[in-house]
């Protein structure tokens, strides 16, 4: 997927350099963008079929929880996803928790009664800049249409979930990246991690590019940049095809963190900054008498390739991003520009600002 | 408040027996009890004032987190309650939390603008046994009304969300009870503690009622009862008037297990046994315009009598549900008996239990 | 194993009824028992094996983290223990864990060299009021004699790290129990749950054994007993032969709270009472090369069985500490009367200390 | 103190940019140098008092937890410190939490008996590469020798516990920095962040200098640097002047990893990734008849700048002690290059290497 965004880190992405590198997961959008309605839903499907009756290993991080996602409790009881993950604005959170009930009801009808109840798993960030996020837009058929959607290839930026967000003070929303494990002598094969984020964090100073501090010098051209405190949030899912459990998994979605760090984020107070990362190598039946697998899990010496993987694909998700956002324009005429926009040439524009730099060093 | 239950513990409890013993704090119901629709809300107020404005310290203990509670993430990471505390159905934890959102908006019109958003905090049981927890019930008016009718003195058992809730197979339902520490030299004042509980846990032959293993006795006379897992669960909540933080709160929380133990829970696999717990004794202003508490805590090892009477409060209130609790009759039929109905005469019944156990062990 | 305890749960015991019914696990003692010095070393050997080279499965729980306990952190991240458990006294922790470190290397002199450093697992209990804990006794020849010495009978009460406990501020000590699951339809097999515990915590006023709460009555027979602040600990070990990984096995830990609770405890301010599960299912090999192990782990949704057998094998292993232990006197002419000293003749003891209360209820 | 090594970050640096630019905090080393023995002791002492009587507030974060650190259990529980925190070598940690226990009941002869124990906290790095650790070289006194000589002037580089670690295979160690937060018009004042590292983590291609990924460019100019796994670890100390409670501190030390992760760490899987941070803004009493402080905490909303300047601080951090390591060379004749060996000429190399860059971007 050419976004056009500087590459980060060392290592190959896959095919598409999007999270459904790897196999089986997908991705669905459904975008409302009218007049002060920008926002939308994005959902996550680890595999095509049903999640509550098969289920998928996974943990979270929180990294900083000013957030009002819902789910995570039993996961982290748990370890398995029981149904998609789901991704919207903070006051759509209920529409879709309940959209969610509602699919595993119609597909398992003894939910609730026979069996126990399902756990929706919804994580949100504030749009309310650009969204009039008190119109409560977000519709349970929103969640449905999403899903219906979801398929391998997908477009990044203004859509979905990331209709109205905003990163950096500039046009954020989705983006995506994969990155492939060098097969090193221990392992059998290589592996791939992918990544998902809904990005609307972060204050113009602070972004970072490939290293590089640029926001500072974008600042002093930008003066109507307010100097509000961060209200903003990132989701940071991460999808990976290593037999991994729970355990395992934790250590891997805290690793997004890293990527994050590395964009400028310092994980501000208002920022709710979660990470969570899932397995497809294998799933957890919803009852014993179908039987657990008996997949042996990665040793854990041999989680650094899937580490690094996992900061850079984030990393690259970011930038992601913010290169494939078109500017919108919202509530009561806000405005976020697109990097593409607020900065036409970018090779250029960066290469003159090291130059200004490197002479100052010298 | 006279329910009858057995007195459990040595501390003295306070004027009332109810969670508000702790000044300021009230409760209210809304019942939904129709037919097949046997659920409610129930909302626990810290304070009478803007809780959004003005938030209590309070912090969370995940006995076992098969859960669908919403809230506690931000809970965890910023120590304070922002909105009443509201206990529900599983699938009435959407429109509960919708209607804390619209509630805070509607008391502080710049949330999701201005200021940042609000965190709903609902938790939630599987009454599905009782009631039809697929008809989605429970609406956002039930939420308001609950907060309007909130009291000091207020019912227990078969009511708001305990409305249809069962409890080692027996009736289940709100309970509430309080104890006050002894006044200790190193203390200034002797502190309350209330508790209020949702109980929906337990099989039959688990249940122990001050200390006697009951249940296998009543299992024995009551052989409809089925062997199936448990789906329950229990909340706990915890309020103090007592000057904590909120690290020392988790600590205080965790004590509710304690009492949770006693009446013969293991916290079971598929309960969702959650505990908090807040203190009334300072309020955090939304805004740092408006100046800290500088409200000295109480030392940490001052904190045992606080334990203790956590623990028997929280045993005190499950008997209490029991005690308060009618039988209901609810969804294709389906019916809990009260204790009270189960066991007309509870302390002859009792004697003669413990007659018989005496003389088998002599 | 006979210690004349009260018998408490429903579940049946193993053959010993000791954490050693859990095959392969061993148990060793290092007293030292000598006027003022009245301590010790007890190790638990999860496999007769090189711990190092195979490690097994493990999690915790910190019921009250006022504890100088190590190797708990690297048993959070990694999930195995790779050296058998000690424990000792608060002041010998370092003795021991160094004794494990020069263990690890002997067997595998490539440690801190070629291959990482090794983990000591050390757990503690603060024996102060019968032993002179300020002489630092414990020598690492202790902690080597108690590993060698390791068998699947062994004794209870006033030995290895129990010598100096006290418990309800009458003897305590080593206690161990055992409880199997009863075999369900859904489970291949019955498991077994064995445990063991390093006894120290509580006031005797909060004695509680097997449900009857006749500390308060042996209270006011004791009019010597202090009101001071509670300064003890318990360790609590499980060990089971059930296949669980390690997000499992903290799950199971957890409910040793719920048996220690029974028996009295508060989890007190000043009590470090921590909680470990271990599995002897499978073994994780120190390096990739040897393989991971492909065992399906037990559904979640079978856990019950095993929380039960740990709450009552846990409140027995209590119960066992007590009335092993023999009466000790050590610094300072400080004695502590065995429960079996102090009520010669429980059984009937009992029955007429149950007899008055029904009376004064009727 | 210069160090020559590159400045990173906006905000200002204090009077000394070392962890002691926080008032009242001081740092010693004891250094072990001979031979095989390239190893050492840090102590940093909070303040001046004796920290059982008067403790500090305080938290930890563990970013990855392959790790031998003794005393966080408590730490976590209680939420203060009450000894000096010691640095060390992973098996000196048995031998300095002896003699912080001896040290503490030395001023305070009642601790295990009349008084609690006391809660040693010891962090480790494995410096095995240059250090012989079996030596198990580290003694009580090398602790007392360095709380004796602690200053708020001290060295950085290979001194102390930081004598043989290693970092991006180069010589690691002690490193400090601090940075001043802007006073914005809600805080009373501005605070100061002061971190000190022992940095002892990472391969060569990963090192990242103030956004420069020049390890990449290093290896390939290095080619005896070996393919092993990392091993290493970092200890990260965070100060404050603000007054925070163990709550807060806990959100602060996580940002220590957004400045780790930004010198090109991933937080590897055998890596003890341990973040503590401290207040020095009031202290916690011993015993409560002394009274509790009264402070005002900051609000949450006010945390931002602290988290920017303690990412800043990290970072700086380590950079200083990779620029303040002299070469060293040790057990088996391993060795270990400081970077300004390596590179004497940084800033031509680095602008060099980026013209380069540039040129092959354009």
């Amino acid at each position: 997927m050419k976004t056009g965004a500087p590459r980060v880190g060392v290592l190959q992405a896959g095919p598409l350099n999007l999270i459904s590198d790897v196999a089986g997961v997908t991705v669905g959008h459904a975008t409302l963008a009218d007049a002060a309605v920008q926002t939308g839903v994005t959902v996550i499907r680890p595999h095509p079929g049903d999640m509550f009756r098969d289920k998928v290993p996974a943990a979270a991080t929180v990294l900083n929880g000013f957030a009002k996602s819902v789910g995570l409790l039993q996961l982290g009881e748990l370890g398995v996803l029981e149904t998609p993950i789901a991704l919207t604005n903070t006051f759509g959170v209920a529409s879709v928790a309940q959209a969610q009930i509602r699919q595993a009801i119609a597909a398992n009808p003894e939910i609730g009664r026979e069996l126990p109840t399902v756990n929706p798993l919804v994580f949100e960030c504030n749009d309310g800049y650009l969204n009039d996020i008190q119109a409560m837009a977000v519709a349970e058929r929103d969640y449905l249409a999403a899903c219906h959607c979801a398929q391998s290839g997908f477009e990044q930026g203004a859509v979905g979930a990331g209709r109205g967000m905003s990163c950096f003070q500039l046009k954020g929303g989705i983006g995506s990246a994969s990155r492939l494990t060098r097969p090193i002598k221990e392992m059998d094969a290589a592996y791939t991690v992918g990544t998902l984020v809904l990005a609307n964090f972060g204050k113009l100073p602070m972004l970072t590019v490939a290293g590089q501090a640029v926001g500072r010098t974008l600042q002093a051209a930008a003066d109507q940049y307010d100097d509000s405190p961060e209200k903003g949030s990132i989701i940071l899912i991460v999808a990976t095809d290593a037999p991994l459990d729970a355990r395992q998994l934790r250590r891997l979605s805290l690793r997004a963190g890293v990527g994050l760090a590395r964009t400028g984020s310092v994980f501000g107070h208002g920022s709710g900054d979660l990470a969570l990362a899932f397995s497809t190598s294998y799933t957890v039946p919803h009852t014993p008498e179908r039987g657990m697998p008996g997949v042996p899990m990665l040793h854990d010496v041999l989680l650094d390739p899937l580490f690094q993987a996992c900061a850079e694909a984030v990393e690259q998700a970011i930038l992601n991003a913010l290169w494939s956002a078109a500017s919108v324009t919202g509530r009561d005429g806000n405005r976020r520009l697109g990097i593409t926009e607020f900065i036409p040439d970018w090779p250029h524009w960066l290469a003159q600002t090291q130059q200004t730099q490197i002479q100052g060093q010298t």
